[in-house]
């Protein structure tokens, strides 16, 4: 019974804000767990509620079938991780530490290397969503760890598997965070204009949210054009975009607040 | 009796497809309505459903207490209306024909100069949708004519008074359009990432389009930080920020699809 979800054995190293509520949500969900922390202090209220605690890293390495790795970055995860890749072999390491996608694609060689099954995480959630509905974690790498681990992933939130290119999770993550600054600079922009009117950037909120909350529904609309543009046919043209960004470029340079950003829609949206 | 709203005598000019949906709106609403069009023969659908016809724009805009403009842009407005100016005074006039917020502007030192009273104003919803749960529409100018007739426009949908400055709606229509392109540009550059890792766009549709519904409510929580930057803290501060943007933006470097938008956040967005 040794692959049975219940009988695994978990490791969380990293106890900082999010590898607390991660240990959390697996207390929460039944599971045998062994924590670390390199400030011991941190494990105390984990521990009180039947969680392991390891001496060091290379114990709580040692022990789990399944790793889950939240520490600060890359390096924090090479420092733990390199020494103990003898002790790693065979098992799951699944590092949910923020990486850029080339650094998740050097620890993906680096586990192939040492035959470790490593899956790279991006966690699409602040600690206090962890376990909620509106929690999800993208994951990337190896795919059958994936289908093996999914009782357990899904304790955290929803959990997306986006390919096996260990880079990708991060890809996502990043332009899903892309996506949310784009939209930021846009109100910040927005706001700029309305109050040369008169208006405030409060008032903005409360018209801007829900209409581009109703317009994230155009992202399925114009995928086809991106993922496939030999064969779609744009809803509408080139020219109409052009205009209507030139016209909003137009207002926001008379209201004397333009930056660059509607210069830059213009060079890159129209035909989307 | 002649200021309660079912006494009032609406024309409206500009049967297009908006036109046609404001005038339909106005007859379910049990208003008495003159409509007119160039083309005549867009009326005919209108008049079977009891709306008067008008053989010029002159005759309609005679008839009535509350006229509301529907054409295609600032010239064909000030065509119609400029002529008519001695039958307008003393009566209320609603553009709801795009503008920017110079030609609102503009048209409201005219009907000033005339003692027309004006508001312009701006739709957020396309024909389909006006008289429905999602539309709104932006109105600015004579804020005693949108108390007025609140109940009148209240049947296009949502309506919302943003200021006295007549180029108030066109200015906060434009900046609402300017965030929703600003978030397209975001999926767009993010789905080029994503699909560098064999990922597509329309998996990051589905991923993407949640995650920013969810983050518009920051749009109220910023807000502050631009109506009043004195006395705000903001929740993060703008090293973070620019960090996270520079890491998104290498990734999209490294991913050999880069434009100049997370350039441009990098330089506007730390500090919001
Ligand atoms: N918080 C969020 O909203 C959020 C969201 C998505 C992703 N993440 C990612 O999750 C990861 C952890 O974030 P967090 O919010 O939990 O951060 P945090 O509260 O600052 O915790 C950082 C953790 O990393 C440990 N650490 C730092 N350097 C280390 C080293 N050289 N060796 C061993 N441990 C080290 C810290 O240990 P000590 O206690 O000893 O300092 C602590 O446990 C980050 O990669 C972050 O980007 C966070
Ligand atoms: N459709 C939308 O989703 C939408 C959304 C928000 C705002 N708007 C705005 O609403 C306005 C009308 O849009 P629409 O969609 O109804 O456009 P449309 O279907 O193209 O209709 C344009 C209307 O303008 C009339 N027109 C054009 N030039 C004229 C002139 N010189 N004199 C008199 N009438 C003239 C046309 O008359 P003929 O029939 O004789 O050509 C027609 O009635 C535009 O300002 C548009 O920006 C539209």
């Amino acid at each position: 019974m040794s692959n049975s979800v219940t009988a695994q054995h978990i490791s969380v190293l990293g106890l900082g804000a999010m590898g607390a509520a991660l240990a959390q949500a697996l207390l929460a969900g039944g599971h045998q767990l062994t924590v670390w922390n390199r400030t011991p202090s941190r494990a105390e209220a984990l521990v009180s509620q039947g969680a392991q605690v390891a001496a060091t890293s290379a114990e709580a390495l040692a022990v789990a079938d399944l790793v889950i790795l939240c520490l600060l970055d890359d390096a924090s995860v090479r420092e733990h991780l390199e020494p103990a890749a003898a002790a790693l072999r065979g098992r799951t390491v699944i590092n949910l530490t923020t990486a850029t996608p080339e650094q998740a694609r050097s620890l993906g060689r680096w586990a192939a290397e040492h035959e470790v099954a490593l899956m790279d995480g991006g966690i699409m959630a602040v600690p206090s969503m962890i376990g909620g509905p509106a929690a999800f974690v993208l994951y990337s790498g190896a795919a059958a760890e994936f289908e093996r681990f999914h009782g357990v992933l899904e304790l955290f939130g929803r959990a997306e598997f986006v390919g096996e290119d260990f880079g990708a999770a991060a890809m996502y993550d990043l332009a899903i965070l892309g996506g949310m600054y784009s939209m930021f600079a846009g109100f910040q922009q927005g706001a700029k204009m309305v109050r040369t009117t008169g208006g405030t950037a409060a008032h903005l909120a409360t018209l801007m949210a829900p209409f581009l909350q109703a317009m994230t529904t155009m992202f399925a609309q114009y995928a086809p054009g991106i993922d496939d543009p030999e064969s779609y046919v744009p809803e509408q043209d080139a020219d109409f975009t052009a205009g209507a960004i030139g016209t909003i470029d137009k207002a926001a340079v008379e209201s004397g607040t333009a930056t660059e950003l509607f210069g830059v829609l213009l060079r890159t949206l129209p035909g989307i």
